[in-house]
């Protein structure tokens, strides 16, 4: 018997607009949490949240020394946690760095945030996925437009959209080193692209996307409606951004790294079955399997 | 007998920074011009002046409109001139528009600015370069930092730093799509780079600078004191910069198109010899042997 995709992309058809079959915020438990109820409201209608200082100075200096000493630590190993740039040389990201690192360990269980997310998803959460994007200076590439839903859908076999991400500034992000930049109210469709998923495809897409991208029209179509915004932050600053929001980011030739952590909670019922592509499920480090809630108050 | 060489760079040596030898305006007719006072001390600190509003919409629509023409006509003719991005396909540059167009063969005569121009360099001028950069929306490459003069000088034989450059805003330069990017100040050192100069190396230089590029702490050293400025501004906007102001852009994976026509004027007493690399000077296209002067008011 054949399974039902809600959310059919790459399946050989046309590239399409469809709409998002899932609320945005689980009315469960919308009222009870750190986030006010005007924050719970743009998150709704944008799609993602910017908080300022939500890490303190000090909190901040320790993941940034944390955040550096790491890619020298695992380079020696040859993990493949560990992603370059396209045409090699500086690091790209590090994956799974809440199972490589205490720091970061902690981090992930930091019970306002975890409150915050499970405030948005109406349940217990646990770690989709977690990484460092290093975004280095002078030669940083940029991260196309994506829709990071398509991607865990289709590849690590998620079933629905009920997922947050946390992008946490270890640096300036300023508007000139390649900031993180969102299609408000992108969430609200979803965008199936083109074309068909080659096997293994993540040892080649985490360095540069070249399959599951959106149609030009259509990003155009939805930048139109929403136009594009890009929050700017100093270091400990965090975005909220749900897991079907488009965004991607330009490169960066200026001599400032724009260093982020990126952490993704996942409902734990919502949890991870067969990719939808038929094909073997992505490594542990890049979509985990291990769906133990994160205990609340943590 | 060698020739002395006030600017030495790819001479095989280090990178160094090392002081500008030539004045930034030429006092001779400083006070004479559409330019204020004001606007020119701020071009002799910061290195580069921005107008608003320099084209009405109505000039700044026409210029739009052969802007796109002009890579269509010449496309099929597989004219040297026109540039594409690396990996091929879209339009990166098409150069010596002011030799293929009627309109902008006006454009580089225009009174005010050729004024503006003369007020700066203290004597009559031509026009070495012309171009417009497409920067094409979703897939526009980055335009690492460079000082137009360490090229100009070390591969056409510009002698002495005292040439302008005009960039014009054919579309909204915007804080995502890839802007102009400047260092304030930076005019005033010479960035002398590493490494040889290949023969014909424009050929692959204008889709992707690998040659003639400053050295990364030295870069940092020039940001660190002066700062990066991304002057934003609607179609019809001009910054006028001087030669050596180090300048680049990052990508563009917006929806807009950042186009912008570019056009260098040259004093005639600052005109080319022999390249200081020693090679073949580049093509007419690239850097004018022509250099009768633009007749002042015409």
């Amino acid at each position: 018997m054949t399974r039902h995709d809600p959310y059919p992309s790459r399946t050989g058809g046309r590239a399409q607009m469809l709409p998002r079959k899932d609320p945005v915020v689980c009315s469960t438990r919308s009222s009870e949490g750190p986030l006010s109820p005007s924050g719970i409201e743009a998150f709704e209608r944008d799609g993602f949240l910017v908080i300022d200082g939500f890490f303190d100075p000090a909190e901040t200096r320790s993941l940034q020394q944390e955040a550096s000493r790491l890619p020298e630590t695992l380079a020696d190993s040859r993990a493949p946690e560990v992603i370059f740039e396209p045409g090699g040389g500086a690091v790209r990201s590090v994956f799974a760095i809440h199972r490589s690192s205490t720091t970061f360990a902690k981090l992930v269980t930091t019970s306002r945030l975890v409150e915050a997310v499970m405030q948005i998803l109406g349940s217990e959460v646990y770690v989709h996925q977690s990484r460092i994007n290093y975004k280095p200076a002078f030669r940083g590439r940029e991260f196309y437009w994506h829709s990071d839903f398509e991607t865990w859908h289709v590849e690590d076999g998620m079933p629905r959209m009920r997922a947050v991400s946390v992008s946490l500034n270890l640096r300036e992000n300023s508007a000139h080193n390649g900031p993180l930049m969102l299609v408000p109210g992108s969430h609200k469709h979803y965008i199936s692209c083109e074309g068909h998923t080659p096997e293994r495809n993540y040892e080649k897409s985490l360095r540069e996307q070249v399959c599951g991208v959106p149609e030009m029209s259509i990003l155009e179509d939805l930048v139109e409606r929403g136009g594009i915004v890009a929050p700017l932050g100093p270091p400990g600053s965090v975005v909220l951004f749900d897991c079907n929001t488009m965004h991607g980011s330009n490169g960066n030739i200026t001599p400032w790294p724009r260093s982020n952590v990126f952490l993704v909670y996942n409902s734990v019922e919502n949890a991870l079955e067969a990719p939808y592509s038929g094909q073997q499920p992505r490594p542990e480090y890049i979509a985990s399997r291990d769906f133990t809630p994160i205990p609340a108050g943590a």
